[in-house]
């Protein structure tokens, strides 16, 4: 006997297409409103393709391979992934074209990237130190296939890559030597500016990190090793980046679904964060508490909790913000004018931080208008082996 | 062609029973310390009994089949959740005797839990309305079942629950007088105070408590409906409830695993947490920083965030502290002494938070001395719903 195998969405999946099944989910479920994540996908590939900018989006932000597809019809040139399981759930589910954007360590993990690559797939790694090198060389030669390679260089981030013009072109020479591999070019993530608020200080510490990058690409020109691909940026600096033209390509993630943490962000200087909330959490209120507050069915479980708290919205309307009240619960603290809602009533809130929020849920249920339209699965869903 | 279809659980299951299993581990895994799980188990189980009360244990910290068996192995009445989709999922892992410790709102999900109590479940729920009676009393009656209830009294969470005595008593009744469900007695979560640090503020916090519930009580007893059970308490407070003799049963859950945030709780009054961090997130060493860190492959997918960082062991030592960098990566700050660790080094960390943790991962790997052991799936992982 089975009653409920797969959660709320098992329950959903019965509702697709019914006219108002937007309001009716059973929850706690992740909705992706469809109109608004097409928008997101095409305004940062028409940023992009102005900029001259190819896109490689990074998957781990939604680590889900319909969503890939449709980064690539737009023009995506692949996706980036942060972890092995996570590219290896994405290529079983048809996405060939990947870049792992981290080192690794563990020989199961790079023989099984082999493993892909000799299956058919596309697959680019990062690498930041020679022994490294040495390993995936061995193993894309152990399996007959190779990896396309780009050198991680360190432009402030202070998480991986090298930090000097001398090791870049040391290693792009042992990539470049090495029978496996393909030498690409470089990868250069300058993480800590994409959350800088303010358009002008992002784009001096964007400038600031240029300038180390450009060290070590005309390090690289010099030594006869001059990068091709040239990869990072994200939603936080990608109209910058542009104005850079150091990268050939731009990593952004969070775009396509937007949070809380980004919302302060003024991304193109304009005075907002371009892209819209495409991403919801749909809770239900599931009681009243004494206090006369609406209680909802969401809490860490559903929702990660580093960044400011979600706005909650009914029927396209604001009506007020969540307080966690424990891991399974909200309390809607209603905006002026607005009473405690109905038991009953489903509401849609946004996410403080979309990537973890997306790893707590087996599916996006996708939504246009008032209809759920789909359920996605989100094949790498807790694969951050 | 399957690459890893079950992420690091999958390869680490080809070496259960190994000698230095545990140090091998593919990461980031879930370990559960089998030995120090025991030793909390067996500690709140004589803690309780000495003073007079059962246990219930909260199964919402673990979502794992094989633990709530162990649970009542050792004495437990039954397990508490805080969702239908997370006790469904324990009933469908042979769990029998399941308390819905939360109010629900949501006609499919109240059928789902009287499908469960025909189907052989003992299902007890809590109610803080009447139309919440209605509904579970119809459902049970529709599928020739009944429920076990309790009232819901809020002594000061302001979440569920309702505050007054003549609300109580006139819920107490409508329950009584429901064909389909029993009345059994209250539900009172003093979830404010468990985490209270000093051993006499958080006495003199589960005091005040205890006077609104015995006021409670009291007009149930007065009103011919003497609650049998009196479920509350926790982790932090079970001694403490048993000096009170008001609660018969305590629904402690951190305990089996425990967590930092719970670490700096004197959960007895002797100047310590007395349970054991059980549960930890075994990470690898993946690269050195250009700043020479050690970076670790274990960020916000593999640990909730929402409490102190965690503690980095090696070989039974503590070694460092985490700190994050980015969602997927944290870095070693070294205790004094020690050297930046290998690259391939697995380290086990403890964990912020356990509840919100144990939701990020599909499988516990169980370990004693050196050695994995076992795989106990979590079996209501992300059953949020």
């Amino acid at each position: 006997m089975s009653l409920a195998p797969f959660g709320a969405a098992a329950l959903n999946q019965t509702i697709i297409g019914e006219p108002g099944s937007r309001t009716r989910l059973e929850t706690p479920a992740a909705v992706l409103d469809l109109d608004l994540f097409e928008r997101n996908v095409a305004l940062l590939a028409e940023t992009c393709r102005k900029a001259g900018l190819h896109v490689r989006p990074h998957a781990k932000s939604h680590k889900c391979a319909e969503i890939a597809r449709r980064q690539m019809a737009a023009g995506a040139l692949g996706v980036c992934c942060a972890k092995p399981g996570e590219l290896l759930a994405l290529f079983e589910g048809g996405v060939t074209d990947l870049l792992l954007s981290a080192p690794i360590a563990s020989p199961v993990k790079i023989d099984a990237l082999a493993r892909a690559a000799a299956a058919g797939g596309r697959i680019s790694v990062i690498v930041d130190r020679a022994d490294l090198i040495r390993a995936f060389d061995d193993a894309a030669r152990r399996h007959g296939t190779s990896f396309d390679v780009l050198i991680d260089l360190d432009v402030g981030l202070r998480r991986s890559g090298v930090a000097t013009p001398a090791e870049a072109v040391a290693l792009a020479r042992l990539v470049n030597e090495a029978r496996g591999l393909r030498y690409m070019g470089v990868q250069a993530y300058q993480g800590r500016v994409q959350h800088i608020d303010d358009f002008e200080e992002r784009r001096a510490g964007n400038r600031a990190m240029g300038r180390l990058l450009a060290a070590m690409l005309g390090a690289l020109r010099e030594a006869g090793l001059p990068p091709g691909i040239v990869s990072g940026g994200g939603t936080g600096s990608h109209l910058l980046d542009g104005e850079e033209r150091l990268l050939t390509e731009i990593q952004a993630g969070s775009y396509v679904f937007m949070d809380e943490a980004y919302n302060s962000v003024d991304i193109h200087g304009r005075g907002g964060p371009e892209f819209e909330p495409a991403l919801r959490i749909a809770v239900t209120v599931i009681g009243h508490s004494s206090a006369g507050f609406a209680i909802t069915d969401g809490g860490s479980k559903s929702f990660a909790l580093d960044g400011p708290p979600p706005r909650v919205f009914l029927a396209g309307r604001m009506v007020g913000r969540i307080e966690w009240c424990g891991d399974e619960f909200g309390r809607i603290l209603p905006e002026p004018g607005f009473d405690t809602l109905p038991i009953g009533t489903v509401v849609e809130c946004t996410v403080p931080h979309c990537d973890p929020t997306t790893n707590l849920h087996d599916f996006l249920h996708v939504a246009s208008g008032d209809r759920l339209i789909a359920l996605w699965p989100v094949e790498a869903r807790g694969r951050s082996d």
